[in-house]
């Protein structure tokens, strides 16, 4: 378990530089990740490369013992790039060229943007790839952030038609898998295709589903433009040096960010890593996985400027899951951040309970943002470890405090984070249920998340998987919308639940084909044989309007609303509606299937309910709750036969662990030991 | 009363057809609706026409008996069209090009535009106008859906030029009518004249309203040119076929759709339609027809799966108006739609009550849609009466259940709908006062909708028609703000009244002169010698300021808020100001003209008020009210001497009508024959 | 004290000009403004000028002893000019071209709209700067009004790397002012820099900054061309005329507008002016001055239609402390508005109470707006003195009831408003906290206001002046949030404290430099002398979350929300916090200066906190308070040595007025002569 800062030297005297590597050393720092958005000074002018400054501040904190984690720069493309080629500027869903004066301004499919991409990372990996302190490098920086996900402009129409043909090959396939005998909308010509915006009324969502993905796949092969560079350089290394590893790629993802198919980018990483700002998640992004009615009543219990710890949480656990594997947390907010939108204030003890719900989560390394608050730029005032005027800020003296523990953290961070059940995401689902959602309040995120806090208010660990990851060692999947149903899911669940495993799908699970029409088969479609039941009628709910529910589970009841479906055999009813125009059909089914079994929850349930199916399963399947009695906003993690007790509420708490009664102090993390 | 359904073979196996026409006409339709967005299957490629797959499907209909409504295709040109010809594409108040990929992508007024839509619509009459089983055309679909009546491209700006030279001839006359000496507006030449958009502070409403006018005018003449190409071929008919009659030609409205004036267009058809979605309408609709803050409270005693029949009622009661004439329902909802907000899931019983609904409103023919929920485009999650996997759905269940009704239908359907009350609607005030509400809630169409409710709660018919409407069967009219006070209007009212009619007029009458300019007369302008009263001051309230109102009106009194109007003889007050700055000024007044009265309503009223109005009203005048103590949510109609009770609300509900109690049970219909 | 009216020949007729100038001496009206939308009639085609109405109008007024006030007629070029040169027309910040159609759709920055301008008010002052009743000129027509202080055109990216040249000398300068070193920003050529619209995320807030700096310079710039001509031709005047002083130059600013420096705009003119409408500024502007959870409390014990007292006397007294003198109303409502939400009726003794408030607040001149209701044109909805029908409205009743009061309003205005305390506003200031207020509801000008509540809850008058402002004859100035804390007004504030002056300073004074970069000081940075304590820690609080207070400081308690500060000595502390992570940290210090002291208050006070602070302070300072228990609603002025009681609530008051009870009747003023 390592931590780190990243830091700017750009925007400082070369003097300052340092002192700053002496404190960062001091305060028990081991990692700098540098440069990402350091363009314009690495290339003042096309061609013309100043590494002086690059190379000096590199030695001054190597000197120190630090090692660095050194970002290509092309998130934040020179003012003079922009203005000789407006070429690689991106269009947005409005038709309107977006311009330079922040950063981000550029699109993938730009042959232009792509050259001179080529041009600047080739140069900086030729200049650093074999320094003994880069130990690693950092692609672009928070791919797809502020709505750049998807490009409109021409050079993305283009690539667009490329992609579609490369995919259908004849426009034949194509009108046939799109559904273009809708509303008059056969093409004759690829050229006839355009991006899907300013369209008079609605567009067809399975053109839109595959712009999304066209757009998701720019990213990928412009993020390999970068990693074939890096990767040539790192192979033509001849003299190994000191590193006992070739230097590492990552990038730094967002948590629960829609637009990207992390999955896909994630394949090409080493490992992934991410940028957690609680406060600013808990002000903003909570927004997209909490039910609007939620937010509010969701907060109070918290401190007021830990964050929501099921939203971390989520999206530590969900960027572990991209690779199954160890990650980084890239920048860990250290203070007050100042893109949100009361951008709260942060006391002594947040930042500890941060990197160590970060260490439970199983990250390897903690890399805070920023070492000093910048004077100057769009962050001004957003919070550093240290203060605008040098000072320490609250995050320093977190960080001295944690300097006692750096051996726990050790012993800890020595296991795998190795949970036993795995909640399927798929960004295509997610994508497709955005296009139609059909209930206002319908997401796949918060559906998702519903089981994710069922499952944390039971204790028990959860991965965050792709529907292609190894689910050799789980004992239950959840799927809670798996939309776009595939014939290779439906095995894999099969084979899955043969084994011994359960399998519990949700609503509106197998409702369309991976294309993105509607299936013709009973629903749930490829589900269906599965979970030997169908769907025999839905329904989307409107507000104040819900059925009661009726089952042995205990703890099991209550109403139903928002999303409706009545089932129908074989298989065994585990709940019933007991009332509505679907009373005493099945509302929750059973299937046995070799030595496992599937079942399939027939509507959109409530954390309560999800926990009561949680807890009657894992009872039944034998999987460990090594907590009990959680209070909310408590989050246990496992890491190896360690417990994590972090309590984000503003009282001592006393929960369970391995049955044994553990206090904890408000906003403390407590190491219980096996 | 004849049942049908629309059908799109283009979305389906030829090799499914078939089964199709057998299962309609099994289930008792007559009547399919084909062809209006299959343009690209018509006319693959610029002058290609491939008929076959139509000829095939017309024929395998026909075989079955069913008799087929065909749409020229021109609201959705295909992509070859819009790719070669982009002038054709509309341009929208924000000065952007709205492009291709759903429909209604066109823009009435691109001559090319024109020119394809002759070539198309030549080519399929010439084709099918002929066909036995051909009994009648839709043009179009839904003109202006989509925001698109009004367009702002270069072929509208010169349209617009031309038709104010029409109009005008001078631009003196211009400047003098538009009154363009505010703000240094005067126009010296016709081409400094554009459409009113992006203008940097409000433009002037006598531009804006002309421009209203004009897009309004060049839908007419649109539609026109697919009328005269349709009728020239009817007409070219030499061997009259086994049709008694001549194809008919309509179009389908919108309801209460506002930005074209159906008056003008449903002037040049055999009759009118319209698309009826009773869940969709009170999710999006109600909201323009009910104050923001009854909306909420309207709701919970309805169930609430079959909209608001008040708003349903006031769209049948409006298309009839049209014409004064039955009319078709040619989008009938038969299950859950997809462009709402919640999509609410239908039940049992819906489909049935809606059809009855539209029946006792004076519906000739009530044609579902869709025959089958679509795998494929937008409206994927739109149900039909057949599911995706092609099993029966509610509404199907629903349409064999009619089965038994069928003669009762034709028993009531007999009879006209013969109301002796009309309410006037004027196209031109409601865009006038749309541009100029002065009041944040004030609303020509919620203003009209609380008469219509009063008139709806004392069981009473009404038509709801223009003010050219020949007046001659009413006996009562209601104008609620007839703003732009017409000389001619005001003659015809007079003679009404003259000859034993009651008028009620209401706020803000008579403000405004046909041009748009503010009379320089005392109010209400031309009509205060008709009410025989003047408006000597008025105000604008706020929420929250309400003045005491005072009367000997049965069940008159309660408060008089958002609009004010303090009145001076010398007609004989009815209603007086109790609290306020109008405090003893006379706020309803009633004027004695011939053998009948005119009455002069000074402001905004609630529900509760007008119907204390008309009830005083149409007792004096003799008005019979078949129906007594009908609950809310009971719709009571009357057609011929027969009545007809649709109990929307989830009680058994009793009321009286024509003397004797009649029980209905929760969303069922029920017949009184005379 | 003298009353005028707006007026609008051009829109009537020449045979009703006779009466209407007859009407208005009659009334008590002596000046009338004429001809500031009238371009289009004075010059009808390019270089062709039309004098004779104009003439004739003003001969007319002039025949009755009226007083005209002439103003240039830019703010509305007609449509062959913007049709002729389109390169006349703003861009927005959406990057669309603004169009003709309404008014303001001109560019200051365009050479083609600066030439034009130069003709025509050329010609209008060679024509009637020495017409003897022509004693003054309004320049244009509220500047910046409908978001046109900001445009985006080419002419202004352009002026914009001039001003920047001009400013910055050198990119290097530049790059360093800016901070162009975050996020890749470095600029290598002038053109490289472009307004800062349309950035794909936030842009630099000192480019931003400084656009808005600019484009207030660039008004300026194109007021002095104005003001440049006139003055010239003024200078000219060969033959002194019976003015016993040369005609005025002024312009009718607008209250609180915020995108424009007005206090450099003021700098060049005779004198300020500014219009005046109360009820659409409560219902409209009033959101900006209170916080969103105040404004519907504040309402209600208002009387409805008079506006909120504290929202107009804010923008009366911020107008007056401009240039620290007497100014005009140039326009005053008389009647509804037609602009505003709901647009509320007017009743009888509201314009009156208006009037009074003007006088009461420095008013040398009141001008109604309008004199009759506009039969065209945009305005068409707005009320005058007349009605549409040419009957008196309710304006013109008030009118009347005023002359009786004629004599008194002179005693009064015979004295200057001279108090005793300053409010300092400074537009760079508000624009930086605007640009990153960082708490979602941190605004400079709702802070201000809490401060100005305070005092007018108090009795205390207040000019709201500039930085730079002469504060000798103050004895307390209070500067809520000095943001760019320069050195100079650290100097002078020192200088005011050290003869004996009381200083207050709000949060976040001195975060910043003028340049608009964080200090790297301490904070308050360059005022942490003066006040002689530090800002330890700061946090922005969500809502909900608040830390108690503890001060000795009579009626000083309750909860600190929204911002707070932990303060360090050497100052005394006067209130500390006493719960959160600031308990005991010093929440108010005061430090001794000389004769005087400097206090920092810590935290975003409320009404009442600031209301007990400042009472506390005055009674040490000896400024006296004239008034005692003024009762919310109520505003107690001074005018020299008397008093003036505006009652602006339904009910009937008491108060105390130096030392004496004061009865004063609903919605009356009432005069206390010393």
């Amino acid at each position: 378990m390592r931590l780190g800062v990243c830091y700017y030297p750009e925007h400082w005297p070369a003097e300052r530089w340092p002192l700053d590597a002496k404190l960062m050393r001091e305060a028990g720092l081991s990692l700098v990740r540098l440069g990402e958005f350091a363009w314009a000074q690495m290339e003042p002018a096309e061609g013309q490369f100043d590494w002086g400054w690059l190379d000096q501040a590199i030695e001054i904190l190597a000197a120190e013992g630090l090692q660095i984690v050194l970002g290509t720069p092309t998130a934040a493309p020179p003012a003079w790039l922009s203005k000789a080629y407006p070429d690689i500027l991106p269009v947005d869903a409005q038709g309107r060229v977006r311009r330079f004066g922040s950063r981000r301004h550029y699109c993938v499919n730009s042959p232009t943007y792509r050259r001179h991409t080529e041009r600047i990372v080739t140069a900086i990996a030729e200049r650093y790839v074999r320094h003994t302190a880069v130990i690693g490098w950092q692609i672009d920086n928070e791919f797809g952030c502020h709505d750049t996900a998807r490009c409109y402009c021409h050079n993305c129409a283009s690539a667009f038609r490329r992609w579609l043909q490369a995919r259908y090959n004849t426009l034949d396939a194509l009108n046939e898998a799109w559904g273009t005998a809708f509303w008059s909308q056969l093409y004759s010509d690829w050229e006839e295709i355009d991006p899907p915006i300013l369209t008079v009324a609605q567009p067809n969502p399975i053109h839109v589903l595959d712009y999304y993905r066209f757009s998701s796949d720019s990213y990928v092969a412009y993020q390999q433009l970068q990693i074939d560079i890096l990767k040539s350089q790192i192979t033509n290394l001849q003299h190994p040096t000191s590193n006992t590893q070739n230097p590492f790629i990552t990038t730094n993802f967002l948590g629960n960010f829609a637009d990207l198919d992390y999955h896909d980018l994630a394949g090409a990483l080493d490992f992934v890593s991410w940028d957690s700002y609680p406060t600013g998640y808990a002000e903003v992004v909570a927004r997209d996985l909490y039910e609007a009615k939620v937010v509010v009543k969701s907060q109070p219990q918290l401190a007021y400027d830990v964050g929501d710890p099921y939203v971390t949480g989520f999206c530590h656990d969900l960027t572990r899951g991209l690779k199954q594997a160890p990650f980084w947390v890239m920048e860990q907010q250290c203070g007050h951040i100042n893109w949100s939108v009361f951008n709260r204030g942060v006391n002594p003890g947040a930042v500890r309970l941060w990197t160590w719900h970060a260490l439970a989560s199983g990250a390897d390394a903690v890399v805070f943002f920023r070492w000093r608050a910048a004077l100057l730029g769009y962050e001004q005032l957003h919070s550093g470890l240290l203060r605008h005027d040098g000072s320490p800020g609250v995050g320093y003296a977190d960080l001295l405090n944690m300097q006692a523990e750096r051996k726990l953290m050790e012993q800890v961070s020595a296991h795998p984070v190795k949970p036993q059940i795995a909640l399927l995401l798929d960004y295509h689902d997610l994508w497709a249920t955005q296009l139609q959602p059909h209930h206002r309040d319908f997401s796949y995120y918060r559906h998702l998340f519903v089981f994710y806090r069922a499952l944390q208010q039971l204790g028990l660990g959860t991965d965050i998987v792709p529907p292609t990851a190894d689910l050799g060692h789980y004992k239950m999947v959840i799927a809670p919308t798996a939309f776009l149903g595939s014939d290779k899911l439906a095995a894999t669940l099969t084979d899955f639940a043969a084994g011994g495993g359960v399998v519990l799908l949700g609503v509106r699970s197998g409702f369309k084909t991976p294309t993105n029409r509607v299936t013709d088969q009973p629903l749930p479609g490829v589900f269906r044989h599965l979970v030997g039941a169908t769907v025999t009628e839905w329904q989307s709910l409107p507000p104040g309007v819900s059925f009661d529910l009726a089952s042995e589970i205990p703890n099991l009841g209550g109403l139903a609303e928002t999303w409706v479906e009545a089932l129908g055999g074989p298989a065994e009813p585990l709940a019933r509606y007991a009332s509505g125009p679907f009373t005493s059909h099945a509302a929750l089914t059973e299937n046995g299937i070799g030595d496992g079994r599937a079942l399939y929850l027939g509507w959109y349930p409530t954390v309560e309910q999800a926990a009561a199916i949680i807890q009657y399963l894992t009872a039944r399947a034998g999987i460990p709750r090594p907590a009990d009695d959680i209070p909310p906003g408590v989050v246990v993690a496992q890491r190896g036969p360690h417990s994590i007790v972090l309590n984000f509420t503003n009282d001592t708490i006393t929960t369970t662990i391995q049955g044994q009664s553990v206090t904890v102090a408000p906003r403390d993390a407590q190491v219980v030991l096996a």
